[in-house]
């Protein structure tokens, strides 16, 4: 080592210490400037950027309430279960949904929102009414697609996006409880979801009506509008797609730069790259139907996109944006402070859940007839 | 080691491996199944982040323009310069500005733009003017500051931006050359800025008038905002803040998150600390004048704010929109993706470049009177 040059012996100290996890609370960090040499040396030339193992705080510049959620561990078994078969993953799916009844029957409580059970199109469908229906939208109806990467959040435990809209912006909700696989994979929740949407607007004026979902649901909401575009059917007045699962193919730069800082997602490596598999079930994950992001977006109705700024599809969501406005269409982006995937659904105590569907709300209220 | 359980065993190698800097290109990456229970048992429980060191690929999703900027190596010695004295801060700050005077040229040149040095209530300034001003926007006039930490940008050396805005935008643009420290500290850029624009609303119409700038010049263009507001000057018909330096005391998730992804202010603990605190002089970092987040946002006008999600300050850019937002304020955010800071000016050949000064002028287009 004695004559090593300072640049090897950089590279060799990167080179014993590289890619692991950190865990600051175990060990000092290194100063500022044994980082400032170690990176400089790494990031030196033109090529992928690498970066150090970390310990990132929760910031202070949230609310208690989503500080709570930015803190939180992984959802273990939810980002990173890996089903072996159609038992497996039916069990798994059903156990997740039931965990969650009580806190789903509460928030309703809290907001106000009652939930009826309804078919629409053939399709099975929870209506969610408000206490209060404000006059301007009386006449309004608003249809929500749920994520849940096409394999959780079956039944009722689909509906707390929608309770949520209905609570907060006073709507009348729809939201359709679409087939998922293992036993119906592709296209069959697209048929339910164009199904109901084509009885909704015998309901009414679909002028009066927006689409709104979020991951799994914001990518359905897109690829619904280019179905209904390509069949002619009535589009609706404004979308909402939060979040929205455009790409199924791991494109896009978020996917790696937020992996492992996304408390919900955590990594499509995990559950993600599973569901997706399952649900094409063969079919091309680039199908415009599947990745609404390769779609002809001309002609979509206004747009508004929610995302944070640890959230995995963080780029999904920004390129979705991105796309629609050079497509010549009017959208609207909001990108939280240190949220994860969808983590304006999780509290509805949560001030940053209130703002985000205050900003849907008035967003609709715009574009929406009365 | 033998009777050692498995938590115990994976917190040893988190602990020993923890935090330096990756370095793929040398080391095979971990399994996912090795990094899935690492990450597992580091984020098991509530609390910071634990993220693993990573070499995180350039992004195929923006144009190859743009690619190029993101996987350039760091910009030494711009991020992480340290200068022991006001002859050393000069002497940098004059070696970088003179650095980039053929670019410059070339960028005017391809763009037909023209400037003209000149001066506006006392305060240094250029005129940047289009081969062509398109009728709407002749009795147009948009006033720019110009970023740089407080200290980068003296002179012609601050006019890009206004040269992009002008040669995309086709506006007549007013660039100023505020004094910066070390010789002049806060609040010399401030009140530099509102000479200007005292004498600036004399040429023309306030209501045909936008205040734009970048980092820290879309700060100082909030920060003029508040004082235009408290003076009971004219306020402008619109302002375009880029990925604004609001807060000067690192508080925001990505000053963290994005720490070392971001390969133009890479780190906060690089100069921009070193700047913040000779261009504050002493005076509280949280004065509304210096970080103007913790100012008060009601009566603003319409903004657009501009970020990309590798960008060092993603988080003040949506938190000030956020801000804005909660005032009523009429606000648009765009985020461009794999973006490090600013990059939006680097190279008016990307077309998210020209996508950016697009978008903006659209927004004062929509804003401005004629």
């Amino acid at each position: 080592m004695k004559h090593a040059s300072r640049p090897v012996v950089l590279s060799l100290i990167v080179a014993a210490l590289w890619t692991a996890p950190a865990a600051a609370q175990t060990t000092a960090p290194l100063s500022f400037e044994t980082m400032e040499a170690l990176q400089n040396a790494a990031n030196g030339k033109a090529g992928p950027r690498i970066v150090p193992g970390r310990s990132i705080p929760v910031p202070d510049t949230v609310s208690p309430a989503l500080q709570a959620s930015i803190a939180g561990p992984y959802r273990v078994p939810n980002w990173n279960a890996n089903p072996k078969s159609a038992t497996e993953w039916k069990q798994l799916v059903a156990s997740l949904a039931d965990a969650g009844a009580a806190a789903r029957q509460a928030m309703r409580e809290k907001l106000g929102v009652t939930i009826e059970p309804t078919v629409i199109g053939g399709v099975k469908a929870f209506i969610l009414t408000p206490k209060e229906i404000p006059p301007a939208n009386r006449n309004r109806l608003l249809f929500h697609v749920h994520g849940g990467g096409y394999v959780y959040a079956p039944g009722e435990s689909g509906t707390p996006e929608a309770t949520l809209m209905a609570g907060i912006g006073g709507f009348k909700v729809i939201s359709i409880d679409y087939r998922m696989p293992p036993d119906f994979p592709f296209p069959a929740a697209m048929d339910d979801a164009m199904a109901a949407w084509k009885a909704a607007v015998g309901m009414q004026d679909p002028r009066n009506m927006a689409i709104f979902g979020t991951s799994t649901g914001g990518g359905m909401t897109l690829a619904m509008i280019l179905r209904a575009k390509q069949e002619g059917l009535p589009l609706p007045a404004a979308i909402a797609p939060g979040t929205p699962w455009s790409d199924l193919t791991e494109t896009g730069d978020t996917y790696k730069t937020n992996e492992w800082l996304d408390n919900v997602l955590v990594s499509y490596s995990g559950v993600w790259s599973h569901a997706a598999q399952l649900y094409a079930n063969g079919h091309d994950l680039k199908d415009p139907q599947i990745s609404p992001i390769y779609g002809d977006f001309h002609g979509f109705p206004p747009a508004i996109l929610t995302s944070g700024t640890r959230d995995l599809f963080l780029s999904l969501t920004v390129l979705t944006h991105r796309k629609l406005r050079r497509a010549g269409v009017e959208a609207d982006l909001q990108v939280f402070e240190g949220m994860s995937h969808a983590q304006y659904n999780f509290d509805p105590d949560a001030p940053e859940t209130k703002e985000t569907f205050t900003e849907i709300a008035r967003f609709f209220d715009r574009h929406l007839g009365k």
